[in-house]
């Protein structure tokens, strides 16, 4: 065992049992998962049916347990998947049949709140959730939230730049990471757990690991920047005459309200199908031919942000950039209009697929107009609902198309694809890549970004054991 | 010539008269200075005596241009220095004996303004300024401000990860960073012109090359993201009892003021200092034992910042948070506030070292007291003023010391160094490693860290011809 473990440089046959036994015996059996034993939520992404059962589950409860599982995988050349909460959307943390499971969930909690420079530093196998209420108690803000925040882990939510709706103000879980700590596929942990809002001594590491959906290192450790407390918020479902003067409304609101918080935007069919189909919900009426947005404000105090949002909006009326405009009265109704935002009616649709595209501003209009227009062509009877993080060029799009014989998502994908691409958009803008859009991944980068990738990984992964398979 | 262009794996001995002929060859005669044709401009650091003169320097015209340099440079394993407007604090830019400059002057302009996507493109030798005021003009403004913006270019800018005035605001030039275009050391060209605010298709890769200080590739096309424009700003110059207050002021101004735009600390020697040893300025008089800070607010309305600034300032006043504030009532009273924050008159002082370190907050007072400590223990009558970006928590210190016989800057500089390393600091918050800080980065980097950039380096640049000799 001691020579396997220390000859990280032999890339010997993998043999399952080899590969458990040394594993067992380095972490122990507590912390080592085989067969049975495994839970169906070790190899079952959100909403997706059960996957394949790895060969192993590994549970470590320390930084020096990672360093040293991986350098077993290293040494037997073990395709290893990193694995957080199990909540993304592109199947980035899900095991291939013979793949070991690293399970962060054991290295959990807040380690740190620094109140000087404004920063939580967590364990990746924390929920968001976790942290955020370790924010709010130490009377600061997390720049980060999202739908799966109660089961979501920080990990995970690093491993793939984790956006949500709160981008337009604080940017997306990079912009939130002020140090790292991490191991790489040979064992290495890279400490770099940073507090400081600059430096510039040498290259920039984190980088690399944000986003890279655990393909490059194991995020053990998250210093993020806590921001001051917010207030209650103020909430408006407000109507614009069109799409074109929704941009213009995206545009004055970040330059007349900097407190901004939210820009969602819904189209039309969106607002009108979910505002049918969501019982117990007293949608606002939509104006005839009118464009919603739901905008939402806050700052350090409800009352000022209420003031000037309430000013503002009145003088947008005035002006008609805005053509109605409901302010919540309390946050149940603000609920109402999250509630409609987050759409689930839809997620009732047979054969539905999400997408999560990027179209810059400038293009969205047409892009979806054309897209649209694509999918019906093929498939007259299909539901396309377009809806998103508007502040961000981010769209959510979905697609329920009834496939004739022989016909798959792949075709409805490849269709919206290819118009991602002649927009000169992104076929992710949050979700990640993962499994789901790795064939696709050639829509939004060239071949040199593709091999400029390839190069990272031999760089950081040459055996190419950290989530095989994924991203590239 | 064609059989060395074409085969780039052969590391030819380099000889000088070969390589400049072979880049003549592929530029023509006007894009390659050689010689005494060389100005001083290409191998002299601002501020700093004239250093080694290059081979050649190279003035490409586009992309295609750099790209051709490049490929013959990776034949002749010639070495190269990106080059911008040469305003860098570190000697990142300076050549050494035998290396080629590849100037980017002549990749100049801005290229588009996309106010959909809130963009604007540059080439890389594009002054600052210049894109600053064709945003300006496009009804925006630019997130990026420093006090070379008239000499220094958008590439070097990208290449340092600059930071300035606004950070505070807007984050450092990395966060103002959409798109970049790149060409690596072998001469692919690396376009990701993304104009989305969120991208996360694959890993982000404009992320590497952003502080690499042209070590990894060299900048051609930057996409920067505008922001709204400001209207005139509010500017005071406030007190604090110490600087404890101060950090609370800090506190209190992000969560009050959401159109913050610069917090500047001035240590009361350094205000006392600069205030008394600069002509045709009347610096507010210092409330005994008080601590001075520039506070400078800009939103979409002068009127509603000023009534908000005032407001919150008065009730500072009343808590005793601030102990004094004057507040600009002009453009011309806000200039010298500046003024005596710049600190030019420090630059007079003999033998003067600049340094640019990153404490975190919480250990920054202790910073102060101890590094002035172990400065004055071992030169009694140095100098010795910290201010700076303290929002960022970025220090600048300026010391000055008679040096005995045989001692020299280093010595000054091994004594701050081993203070920011004791105190979990950074080297370099915003100017970056260049060569001057390079034998220093052990000092704020982990061995594991340093062994992470070398990875990224050879991954890269595996002939190590770009910038060699720096950051790393």
């Amino acid at each position: 065992m001691s020579t396997r473990q220390n000859d990280t440089n032999s890339v010997t046959q993998t043999n399952a049992d080899d590969v458990t036994a040394a594993l067992t015996d380095v972490l122990g059996p507590e912390c080592v998962l085989c067969g049975e034993d495994i839970g169906e939520r070790y190899f079952t992404n959100y909403g997706e049916a059960a996957g394949v059962r790895p060969l192993a589950v590994l549970r470590p409860r320390s930084v020096d347990e990672v360093s040293r599982a991986l350098v077993i995988c290293s040494a037997f050349a073990q395709p290893v998947v990193p694995q957080g909460g199990m909540t993304g959307l592109a199947g980035g943390a899900a095991p291939a049949a013979g793949e070991v499971v690293l399970s962060l969930e054991r290295l959990s909690g807040v380690e740190e709140i620094d109140r000087h420079a404004a920063t939580v530093t967590a364990w990746a196998g924390t929920t968001l959730q976790t942290i955020q209420e370790a924010v709010v108690d130490a009377g600061f803000t997390l720049g980060l939230d999202l739908g799966a925040r109660g089961s979501c882990q920080i990990g995970g939510n690093v491993a793939t730049n984790a956006g949500g709706n709160r981008v337009v103000r604080y940017g997306t879980t990079r912009e939130q990471v002020l140090g790292l700590e991490v191991v790489l596929a040979d064992g290495t942990v890279l400490s770099s757990l940073n507090k400081m809002l600059k430096n510039n001594a040498g290259y920039d590491l984190r980088q690399l690991f944000v986003g890279s959906e655990g393909t490059l290192g194991v995020v053990t450790r998250v210093v993020l920047r806590m921001h001051p407390r917010l207030a209650a918020p103020s909430t408006a479902l407000c109507m614009t005459k069109d799409f074109q003067a929704t941009l213009d409304l995206l545009h004055a609101t970040r330059a007349a309200l900097p407190d901004l918080l939210s820009f969602e935007a819904m189209w039309p069919a969106f607002y009108t199908f979910v505002a049918a189909h969501t019982p117990d919900v007293r949608a606002p009426q939509l104006v005839d031919g009118s464009f919603p947005v739901l905008l939402e404000c806050a700052g350090s105090d409800a009352e000022e942000t209420a003031v000037r949002f309430n000013a503002t909006l009145e003088r947008w009326l005035e002006s008609e950039l805005v053509v109605d405009a409901v302010v919540a009265q309390n946050a149940a109704e603000a609920q109402t209009f999250w509630t409609i935002r987050e759409g689930l009616a839809i997620d009732s649709l047979p054969d539905l697929i999400n997408f999560d595209v990027g179209v810059p501003h400038g293009g969205m209009e047409a892009f979806v107009v054309a897209c649209e227009r694509a999918l019906k062509a093929r498939w007259p009877d299909a539901h396309v609902f377009f809806f998103g993080h508007l502040g961000d060029s981010n769209l959510h799009l979905c697609v329920s198309a009834p496939y004739a014989q022989g016909e798959s998502a792949h075709d409805v994908e490849a269709v919206v694809y290819e118009q991602v691409s002649d927009a000169g958009g992104c076929i992710s803008a949050e979700h990640g890549i993962g499994v789901h859009k790795r064939a696709w991944l050639h829509c939004s980068r060239s071949r040199e970004e593709i091999e400029a990738m390839h190069r990272l990984k031999r760089a950081f992964d040459p055996l190419d054991i950290l989530n095989p398979g994924k991203v590239i």
